[in-house]
Formats: C-alpha cells, sequence, structure tokens
C-alpha cells in the first residue's frame, strides 16, 4: 500500500499514522520529496480499511498495490482448484459442458432438453426454478415446483444440476441441488454470499453487470471467508455502451481471473450475447481462451420458451457446436 | 409494439401472431414493403413478453414503444406523488434535506450528528445498520444494534428515520424506522422488491450502478404491483469509464425520471462523486435541475469515520451547504 | 510514482532502473518488504513516459502519484485563467452565455437567431459550418459559406463568434473566428491539437465521448506546451449504458477540472442530452455547479432545423431560460 | 421507419409528413390507435436524416428499421469482400498475421521484427512511423523517418506493409504502403475517411473506444460512399468500466460485424489487451470466434521499445502462437 501525502504533512498525525499502521504489523518507510512524500506499507494489507486512512487530513491519496482478496488468490494458493462433482470434474485442466433451458416449464421439457444435452456431451444440467425478471408481469419462474422437476430430471439422466437461488429464504429447497448459482444481480448480495459460505456445496458464481474483476473476487471471499472454498467464476457479459448485444461478453476475464485466482473460471455466451446465432462463435472462442466450461441455453422450441428464446440453442444446434467445442479442445 | 419481420415471412405463423395478440385485446396492422414488412401493434402491451415474440421465425427484431410500466408511469397518473412523513413532505413541489452518517458507529455519535443536522435544517435523518460492503474484512455496520441506536436519535430529536434493508429476514426489526432504504446493490432484489411491496411505508429506491431509468421504474413497478405506492427515486452515480469521481453522477435522471413517473426524485450527491469537496457543488447542482430533495452523508469527525469517511461532510459545512440549497430553492 | 517491483528483483537491472530514474534528476526510495518491494520515485515525473518501466522485467506495476500534465495543472498556475474577448470574458469569476443554431443554414437564420440571442443575453454567437456527422448521407453543413454568413452575423451583431474546424486543412478559413471550437470526436486529434497550439486564438476543446478527465486536460497540454495557453474546456455528456438520453452529461466534471486546473470549464447541455426539454435544467445545474459559462443551441423553427432540432431551444424558450441562469448566478 | 405520433396529431401536420416522406419514394402506413398512433415507412430510408422528422411537433419517437448505410451492408452486397494485397488475401474464407513492432525505432529494429515474424507466418508487416500519444511528452514516432525505413523492410522481406496515417497532410507520404490505418482516436475523423474514399488502397478501420458497431459501419460507408470499397474492419478493445485491462476486447464484434457487413474483420488483441500475456489466448479466441485475421505486436526488446512495450510479444512468443493459431485454423 502506498499513501501519498499532502504538501508539509502534520508531523503528529503522520506519527500517529505510522504507529497505527504498526500495530497492525506492517512496515512503513517514509520518502520525502521536496513537493511530495509517500508512505510505503509493507506487509499483509488486505485488513486494512483503505477509507479510513484516506479520510485523513494530511492524506491526498492512498493505493493499494496487493489485492484486497486472500483466499481467492492464486498467489496465496497456487494450485488450481477443482470442483468434483462425481460424474465430471470443474477446473485444474478439466472441461464441463453445462447446459439445458433458461427456465424449466414442464416435465416433459425439461426431461427432453436433459436427455438431448447428456446425448449431445453436457456433463451438467442447468434450468431456471426462481427467475429474476426486469419486469414484475413476465413469467418468474416455477419456482418450488420447477426445483421438484429439475431433481427428477437428474434422477431420470443421472446429470448433476445447477439452479439459481434469489433469496436465502429458499436456501432449503436446495438440499439435493449439486450446484448453486448466484445471478448477477445478486453478486453484491452479501447476506446471501454469507449464508452460502456455511453450505457445503460448489458455487457458481456470475460477474455482475457492472462487477469489475477484483470486485467479483471479493464477493468470492466472502464466500470463502465462511468456509466455503468450492466457488466456479462465471463471466457472463458486462453492460457497455454497445446495444447490438444484449451485454458485452469480456472474454479477456478468462486469461485474467486465471492469472489472479486459482478457482476454475466458465463462460455463458447465451446470456452475454442474447442472439442464439452468436453462442456458437462465442462458446468456440472462450473455449479456445482457456475456460474451464461452459453454460449455455437449449431449448426444444426455442420459439416458444416462456423467457430467454431468442438466445436458446436447439438440441440439434447443440450437438453440433459441442462436436466444434472438442475439436477446439484437442488443439488448445 | 412494432414487430419487424424477416423477409417473406410464413404466411401460417403470421396468422398465428396476429390472432395470438389481438386475443391479448391489442390492435394490429400490417404495413407490407417489398423488402421488409411490420406489424403495429396498439393497446396495452405492458403485459406482453416481448422475448416470446422475439424468439419466432418470422419475426427480425421488436421494439416497444410505450413503456412497459404502468402503475409508475405519469401517463397513467399525471399527479405528483407526495410522500407525507407527518413531520415533512417529500415530492409534489416539497423538498426534504436527508442527512446523517454513512454508518451508525455509537450513541455519541449518531446523537451528535442528528442534532446537528437538523439544527441546520435536515427533516430527515439517514445512518446505516447494516452496511454492504465490497470487502468482506471492513466494517459491516452495528446492524440490530445500529437499528436501535437510530431510532433512540428520532426519540430524542424528532427526525424521522432513513436506514438500508439489505435482506428480507431484517424486515421485523423495521417496524419503526419511517423510511426503508433499498441499495443500489439491491435494486434488482427482486425477492426483497415484492416483500416490501407489501410493507406499508415509504420506499427509498437507489439506482443501480448499472441500471437503466427504465429498469429503476421497473423496479419501483414490483412494488407498486404488490401494493405499496409510496416510492421515492434516488440517482446516486452510475459507473462509466471515468474514475476520477467513485460514480458519475446522472443529473439528467432528475427532470427524465420526473418527465416519465410521479413519483418524487431525490440524488445522492456523497456516494455519487465520493470526495467531499465535490458534494456542495453536486447538491447545489441537483437542487437547481429540480430534484425533490437530497441525501448527503454528514459525520462529526469524518477523519475517523468507520466508513466513507472521504466522502462526508463536518456538520459546519453541511450547515453552510444547508443555506446554499435554500438559495437555490427560492430562485429555482 | 511508485514502482511496485516483483518479488525478488534482479539486482542489477534495479540498480540500472534506479541510475536510470536519477538521471532524470528525480529521486528514489527503496521500500524492502518479505514478498514486495516498492520504488518510491519522488521530482518532476511528467517526463518519464511510463510504458518504460511497465515493460521491464522487475516491474509488476507502476502507479502514477502526481498529474502527468504540467501546463494545464492548477498546482504550478494557481490564479485562474481568463478568456478575453473584448466584448465579454470568460473564466475567473465571468460567465458567458454562449448560443446559436447547430449548424448555419441561411443568412436570414443565422442573423435572426444571432439577434434573438444577444437580446437575451447571450455573449457569444456559435454556429456550425463543418458539421461532423455520422451519417455520410446526413447535412455536412455550408462549409466555407457557412463561415462567411458567420461572419456577416459578427459584424451585425457585435457577438463574438465560435465554430468549429474539423481538419487542420481549414484553419486558413478561421481568421476572423474568435474561438476555434474542437469536437468531441477531435479531442485526441493529436495533429491538429499541435497546429492549434500555434496559433494566437481561444481554443473551446470539447471532452470526448471516451475522454477522461486526464485526458482532455493532456488535450489540453498538447495545444499549451505549443504556446497557446488560451483554452476553454467543455463538458458536453460522456457515453454510457443509459440510453435515454444521447450522451451522460457529467456535471461533476465541472468543479472537478476546476481543482485540477485553472482553465475555465463551460457545459453544453444540448449535446449531452439531446432532448430540448432536458436543456433547462441542465443549463440551470450546469450554472449552480460552479460552470464558466454554458454553449446552448437556439433556433428560430427547431421543426425544420437542417440538424439536432430535437435538442433545440427556441428565441423564446431561450430568453426565458436565460433570465433563470442569472438568478441561479446571483446566489451561487 | 417507424415513425410513432403523439396523441391527437395535428392532421395537417401529419398530412405534410406523409407527402415529404412519399416525395422520397417511400410508402406510408398509419396504425391508428386511441391513445398512440404510428406511422409505418418501408423503402429506402438511408437516405432520410431521421432528426429532421424527430423535430416535428406531431413526433414522439422515431424508430429506424432498416440499417443507415448500404455499401457495407451485407444485405445488398452477399458476397464477402476479399482484400488482395498480391502476396496474400484478407476475407472471404482467407485468414491474415499482421504482425511487427508498435512503433518503428531504428532500421536494424524493423528489419529485425520484419525477417522474424516474416519466418514465424505472418503475412503483413505493421509498425507505427506516426504515434498517436495521450502526452505530448511521450515519444511521437520517427514520423517520415518511419515511414522510410518501414518501406526499406517491405523492400527487404517482401512482406505488405501496414502502418497509420493521423492527418490527411501526411497521404503523400502513404504512396508505397500497402494498406493505410485509421486508428481508433480518427474512426469519426469524417474529413480523413473522405480523402481516403479516394484513394485506390485497403484501408484498415480500427473501431473507437467508444464506437458502436453501427457507427463503425457508418464511418465504412463514408468511405466507399467515396468509391473506395477495400475496407477491413478491426476490433481492438472499447472502454468500459473495467480497468484491469487496458480496454475491454468485443470479440462478439466478429460474427455480429461478418453478419451485417461483408468486410472481413480483423482483431487486434495487443491494443485491446495492453498486457503481453494475455495476447495468445485473446488472438486464439478471435480465430475461434471467426476473425479474418489478427493484428499482433511484436517487438525484439520489448522491455526496451519506446512505446507499448508491456503488451508486445518477443518473436519467440509470436512464432510460439502462430503455430497454436494455425492449429485453431485447421479445426475451426
Amino acid at each position: 500500500m502506498v499513501v501519498i501525502l499532502k504538501e508539509n504533512p502534520d508531523k503528529q498525525q503522520l506519527n500517529k499514522l505510522v504507529k497505527w499502521l504498526e500495530s497492525l504489523h506492517l512496515k512503513t518507510h517514509l520518502s520525502e520529496g521536496a513537493q511530495q512524500s509517500i508512505l510505503g506499507v509493507i506487509g499483509d494489507t488486505s485488513v486494512v480499511d483503505i477509507e479510513l486512512i484516506q479520510a485523513l487530513d494530511i492524506v491526498e491519496d492512498v493505493k493499494r498495490i496487493q489485492e484486497p482478496y486472500k483466499n481467492a488468490n492464486r498467489k496465496f494458493h497456487p494450485a488450481d482448484t477443482v470442483i468434483d462433482l462425481g460424474t465430471c470434474k470443474i477446473g485444474g485442466g478439466n472441461f464441463a459442458l453445462i447446459a439445458g433451458p433458461c427456465s424449466i416449464e414442464s416435465e416433459e421439457q425439461i426431461l427432453g432438453v436433459a436427455r438431448a444435452v447428456k446425448a449431445a456431451g453436457a456433463r451438467v444440467l442447468r434450468g431456471g426454478a426462481f427467475k429474476p425478471r426486469t419486469s414484475p408481469y413476465a413469467f418468474q419462474g416455477l419456482r418450488d415446483e420447477g426445483i421438484k422437476l429439475l431433481l427428477e430430471a437428474k434422477k431420470a439422466t443421472g446429470l448433476p444440476v445447477v439452479t439459481e437461488i434469489m433469496d436465502l429464504s429458499q436456501l432449503p429447497l436446495f438440499d439435493e441441488v449439486d450446484i448453486i448459482q448466484v445471478g448477477a444481480r445478486n453478486m453484491q448480495n452479501f447476506e446471501l454470499l454469507k449464508a452460502l459460505g456455511r453450505v457445503r456445496k460448489p458455487i457458481l458464481l456470475k460477474r455482475a453487470l457492472a462487477g469489475t474483476l477484483q470486485e467479483l473476487l471479493m464477493s468470492a471471499e466472502y464466500i470463502m471467508a465462511e468456509g466455503n472454498e468450492q466457488i466456479i467464476l462465471c463471466e457472463r457479459g458486462i453492460r457497455t455502451f454497445e446495444t447490438y448485444t444484449r451485454n458485452t461478453l469480456d472474454l479477456s476475464a478468462v486469461p485474467a481471473l486465471k492469472t489472479l485466482s486459482h478457482l476454475p473460471v466458465i463462460v455463458d455466451p447465451s446470456h452475454a450475447t442474447g442472439i442464439s446465432r452468436l453462442v456458437p462463435p462465442m462458446a468456440l472462442a472462450a473455449t479456445a481462451a482457456g475456460a474451464d466450461g461452459l453454460i449455455i441455453e437449449v431449448h426444444n422450441d426455442p420459439a416458444h420458451a416462456r423467457c430467454d428464446g431468442p438466445q436458446s440453442l436447439t438440441p440439434e444446434a447443440f450437438a453440433d457446436l459441442s462436436k466444434r467445442i472438442n475439436h477446439i479442445l484437442e488443439v488448445r
């Protein structure tokens, strides 16, 4: 951490600051210049609340040098985290295809899609029961009933399942769910993150529309600080000025996150683009960029899907894409 | 709503679409051109799930013409909504200054600040008990104890109070709180919004970092659809590429929201800029732009505040600002 | 400047770096920690090319502490720059209203608008001759002929005039123009900026759609480094995810730029919002925020303007706004 | 085009609008509803200035349905444009690797890099002579001398060369240059675009930091409208809120642009990320996404490059990457 001091800082206040930092087991070095002095702070600064220092009269600015996260940091945990679902693994060289409908609509639909995506190579089944929708008048998901149908599809196909939680009061319904998804809108729902830190199952944490990579890792840190270290990070597009696509898929997040952290990183090209014909090229690109998996929307009848139809692939298109992804995996 | 059709649309599918729209009591008009045909849809389209149409094979694009919100829409409710707190009103020409510390730290602190801001002209006291912090290692607020201290300050000064809820499980603690704040990170926590729609007290709804004006109004609509029509909208800065300020205060949101909706609109210049010296000019600007109120962070000792010190005003600076705001109010 | 070193940096390379920095008359201080060492660099670092250091093997990151601009920096030039146009001044407490049509269309139009805005209190006449348009099929301005008409309006009314240059080949036409405008799209047209640095007249420099405050000041520095210190900075809205307004007016740029620099700062609420009914509230807000002037589009017949009609005020609306601006000026 | 009318539009004005549209050989259809009426406009609307309509009193909003570009539009020109450089082709299934240093620094450097990248599989040599730099104090390129050295490298290796133009006054120097690059900052330098439309050589047009896909295509249209149809579009990262990477590479632009237009699309992973270790994964991802080529910065001694060292690859790293790109090309 580097503290940039105002011109002619009050000596007494500076002394006080130095003593406080040293009481936190940090080392400080003062570099004095004619117009500007800086105080270098060395040690574990992740516990320091940067705003406390920023607010001091003698301080012009504070810049972090170390990342403010620890459990999620590759520097302190060099080996890749591997999520083991029994039937498949994610991370540490293991790639997993996750697929299924945006929302669960009926037994017939979820079972049909589950069988189709399994046959095409998917290793995990996705399906939304609780649906975050911008409008209160849009279909909100089958909720409890949806979870039940998803678990039936799990039984029928043997595929582990992932579905989204929207509020911590729903947690009891997720007992047999294999991976709990935290959606982009809840990336900074800190009470939910803390509760999921006390759960013992993998969490699929999606990046918020305006979430920086550092904030995504800090949200992972919230979960990990409570004891749950099984987290899968998911890039799903960020909000920018471009309106042609629903969001802008930030694929550089894949190698960046894998450098900064040991957690597996997957990509959701369906929500990122919002346009089914852009899903295959972005899925292939994400694979080439080094993603540990993909989560893709597949619907048996996209034109009549109750949500996100425009971005869903048919089972046939998914099967074709799955083959092309395998070709990339062989050469990447 | 305008449905742009692909070249040579299948007649049968087009017929099916037209019949379905008419079954929703909408009128349709087909304009056929050599290369492009469009289907105009007239009536109350707020209930139509636009994605259902977008996913159809014969459809190239769909454009909404009407706003997808109804209860929050000024077109259907021309008169300003006025929030009446007994001791003061917000909206419909009534301006209210809301002030207080970012977080409640002690009885002495909250009481001291409450008295100071009241003396300077504040009509509502703010203070955070549950604090959303990016880092799990930063101060998380006094929580239940904070609410208790805030209610003591309410008793002591007679000021109505506003404080943030972070999860719906906390709702029972808000019984004597006058206004419940939904923070920017929870603007699309739809389960929380629905629950607050069943509460009978004003909700202060902050715009998300990446929330469009329309999404903010749709979130208000979630609350209103459940029966609670007392909502105060709050512009508090959006996330852009500019990093000099913490966020970018979008003041054009004030007249824009007041055109689109009848709900009162206030501005938070403290979180928007993150820099105390920018708070007064932005508070004055917001007032001149027509805001119905301001929410400003004031701390008796910003240099030792446990959070957001850099953006807090001293009580003296706030008293001075309050006078200047009044001057603007007289001429605006 | 602070250089963050990689773990166990090569001593020889570090020595070489230190010697090179000292050869530039900079002082260095090394703070060594167990895991991280940092090199503080004190002195005039604006001449250091930060990328040269960033590329070194031993360097993890470099953070600037000092601003990289000098001539535009208030630290080295505390007094406000005042632009003196003879008939009026801008900056240092002097506020100027600049108004006129987006584009010059005919002698009758420019003369009519010029007389109307002068009567309403405008001190400078604006009017576009060279028009940057997104589409090659849109009206491109009257060009040379437009400049001629603008100068006739100057003669007829005595108002100084400002108009935009789009390429340095057009410079000879600007001899009698009082202020040369550099549009948002040319903020980083560095060849043009250098040429304008050798001109001896005020330059109105608009912020780019994706230009940071620092980049705007660096562009001013390009002009100033060549000897022309008469620059007026202009905030005109930045591009964000919000699409309700054409751009997002960043009013915090006004007090921020005035802190960082001594140059006058004006605001263009017409281009920022793109909606005429949002122009008056944003003009009043900009005035309250401390702007040194405003540049506003006024057209005698907005419904038939050849460009930017939707954001133009009528002369009557402008006259009314001018009075309200004066009321704010009296109390700000 | 769809014109949304205000409630109870004046019949006479509406008639006038309809007649004017019909005089432009467009067909109109009026759909009247109780609260809202819309006017559908069918035909070639690319020549209509949308703002003229938007400004009318009776109009609430106007929405384009057709793209406002024609020459660049795949709808009117279904076959891929292929750029033929004699020794290699770009587009229509032909992939080209473009590589070289950010800036030309010396004869030895440009020749060395040219030979190395040719050996590794590059088909075009890049090198900057005129360098757009944010700071006037940073290295501005060797300018005329740089072009001379680049042409020597062309002679020595037989590689066609691409280099950036910053102002149209530099055009005479580009006689023997094979591809003229328009940088991101000049994407909307319309005078330059028009001049390049009268040149008979390929133009490499980079997307602006805040340029939408549509604006990029409109800028291509500026060049094509003057007669030059040899344009290569280049995605090089856009500006977003994320600061970990220099820009955010928008790879979905590749399939999107190739759907909208027949022009070849290449990707610049070096400027997009600004970090050399992110260049290979993003280069592979761009290839998998369907790009027609890549432009990559390679420097023989990145640690001593005079500009953009942190994002340059060594010749060895480039040779390795080139092989991996070929593997992706074989399976994509």
